[in-house]
């Protein structure tokens, strides 16, 4: 006979450190119909590619159908790495082969992975302040500290950086995004970009840059990625599929050394022992039939012009003493007011129906409570509008 | 001016303690066309219903296309969730709710999770030995130890498992393959599920219950997954359509007590964000469209004729004294001569052009060298005979 004892289960000290993430809080609260959300990171419906992506489908399953839906190898689909080492010298200057590249399960996995192999627990990695919340999650689950750096409008503040390092000489590596930085916006400008790779090189530390929005620029002159500028390969780059063909397909990749790459298919392995292969088919053909440079265009149109809509209403709405950001890409706007607790806010915008990210959850030491992240990619432009008047409320009687 | 200075890389004791899997030295060998492989766990590409799976994605991208191409939510698709319950029930016999499920990148990262929550490095686990590959690296990548308990032909051995929890009175779970065991083939008797539960209850371990092949039974009697039996919430069931659908598409699922699926959505979070909306989406209407149970029917056929082909070539050229399992179901046959070393054997059987998975990667200890694994769903029938022919050979040697 069984017994009737029920398990009394323990979980990690990992697990047990762990919090639900405040995204998905405001994920819950868009199920109300009349809710306007600039919370999540979502792309536009509409920025999908819908055709493309059935006649794409359609052409591959009746010729490779059956490799299609066959596992896939760890590092990813050879034709697809032989297709962004091309798009990379092309269109970012970065000189690399397919050995020095790994697709992964939305570059969110490798963001996990590189922190597993790169530090161990109880390590510290250097970050932009505030920096992706998807990060700071990432490194967190594998028991790696993160110190942020103080930004300016031109990113990362190198004396700030150069006196944290005095402070923490020995991080495992830094973590940046210099492109439409989320949660900011804000854009590492060239002189920052090479200043940033002369301490790095200087204190022999690797760069892990994150580039999701790189290819969706509105304004401004295109900048070179870290990964370009590099000479001593110390820099790791991310791209994904998810800001310029769908999220949906859950695939990103990393340029990195060889011997990061392979030790990140190690990992990659235990994890999950490769990714969706049908994206993999997708994006390549995608990439190489020519649908994506077609494409992204269209994406830039819609995205400046929702940029522009919201920035509009928030000169309009937002009261005086609110500061906001002007990304010349990207997804994210940072608003900022002296002396608010967003935090506290947020209930009443709630009430007023309007949601935003709070801006400490991008603090890797949740110490700054005075911004919030909007996200400016999502809603129609009438509701970009009418959110943005419900804030200039909630601001109003904060 | 930026430094040549090349950064000196430190890995991760992680990662250092790491060594490439050997499957994956396996599928480099597979390049050579002549090479006859047993050595990968594929289904064969003639199982994958890829007209089924054409009509449901293009009848999909025309009615929800916008949402398939999205961010799903962590624990996956809501209707899939129902779905899968109600077909848990209905085929199972195991009663749960959606709120209980979660979907999961292949089975392989619920895997990884499931020693990420339940285990601190260090901890120690309990699992069959042999037992899955892909389990034992995912289990040692959170650092978790395995300590493999004996089979025969009907099961992990129960006095053995007592003795083992002597020695180790308080492991963090027990991870077993009831059904056509990977590596062995070898099923779980009702009796011995039933004692094991009866085990598991008494010293309150949590087990986890690894199903990937249970729904392809080509002989005997269909026996109740453990979590059917359990009445204490003990049994974790881990479910894939990487066999019945397509591995492509990298979708797994998850049946846990609601606290598990909550810890397991954190990490999971931290790993991926969420798994491919275009996979659950397609898997849902599979399943409830009547798709996957008029398909299924057709690869226990194939399978079914393809173990039969193994099986009487083994007969016919295996020399005496090797012994080889006789799965009433999945994709596996254990090969064992008292004595050999497949290890040893492995260099003679690649200059024959025959290719199996050493046995002595499946035990946690890698202390066993005398079977191989074979697996039977991917060859041709001719072949599998001509494969078995050389394995002949080998052993004719060894």
């Amino acid at each position: 006979m069984e017994k009737n004892l029920q398990v009394k289960r323990e979980f990690s000290k990992l697990v047990n450190g762990m919090k639900p993430s405040a995204i998905d809080a405001i994920l819950k609260a868009i199920g109300d119909p009349e809710m306007i959300s600039f919370g999540g990171g979502l792309p536009n419906p509409e920025s999908f590619p819908v055709e493309d992506v059935k006649k794409i489908f359609n052409d591959l399953i009746s010729t490779n159908g059956k490799k299609m839906l066959q596992y896939g190898s760890t590092e990813g689909l050879n034709t697809l790495a032989l297709t962004l080492a091309k798009r990379m010298k092309d269109k970012m200057g970065v000189d690399c082969g397919p050995s020095q590249i790994i697709q992964t399960t939305g570059s969110q996995e490798a963001l996990y992975i590189l922190g597993k192999i790169l530090a161990n627990p109880g390590d510290y990695v250097i970050s932009e302040s505030p920096t992706y919340l998807g990060a700071i999650t990432a490194f967190r689950a594998s028991g790696v500290r993160m110190v942020g750096v103080e930004m300016d409008l031109h990113g990362m503040k190198i004396d700030s950086l150069r006196s944290t390092l005095k402070k923490f000489p020995n991080p495992k590596f830094m973590y940046v995004l210099p492109n439409f930085q989320n949660p900011t916006g804000i854009s590492m400008s060239l002189e920052r970009r090479k200043e940033l790779l002369e301490v790095a090189s200087e204190n022999c530390i690797t760069i892990l840059e994150d580039d999701p929005y790189g290819s969706l620029r509105f304004s401004g002159t295109q900048l070179p990625p870290l990964k370009a500028l590099d000479r001593n390969n110390n820099v790791i780059y991310l791209g994904t599929f998810s800001k310029v063909l769908a999220p949906g397909f859950r695939l990103g990749y990393t340029v990195a050394p060889e011997d990061i790459v392979e030790k990140m298919k190690m990992v990659k392995q235990a994890l999950d022992l490769a990714s969706s292969t049908i994206s993999e088919f997708i994006a390549d053909a995608y990439i190489s039939g020519g649908y994506l440079d077609r494409w992204i265009p269209r994406v830039i149109e819609m995205y400046r012009g929702k940029r522009d809509v919201m920035l509009g209403a928030l000169e309009e709405y937002l009261p005086q003493g609110v500061d906001f950001t002007r990304p010349d890409g990207g997804m994210f706007i940072w608003v900022t007011k002296k002396g608010a607790n967003t935090d506290r806010m947020l209930e009443d915008a709630i009430r007023n129906k309007v949601l935003y990210v709070v801006g400490s959850e991008f603090y890797p030491e949740n110490d700054n409570h005075e911004s919030m992240r909007l996200n400016f990619t999502y809603c129609t432009d009438e509701k970009i509008i009418e959110g943005v008047k419900r804030l200039g409320k909630v601001f109003g009687k904060s």
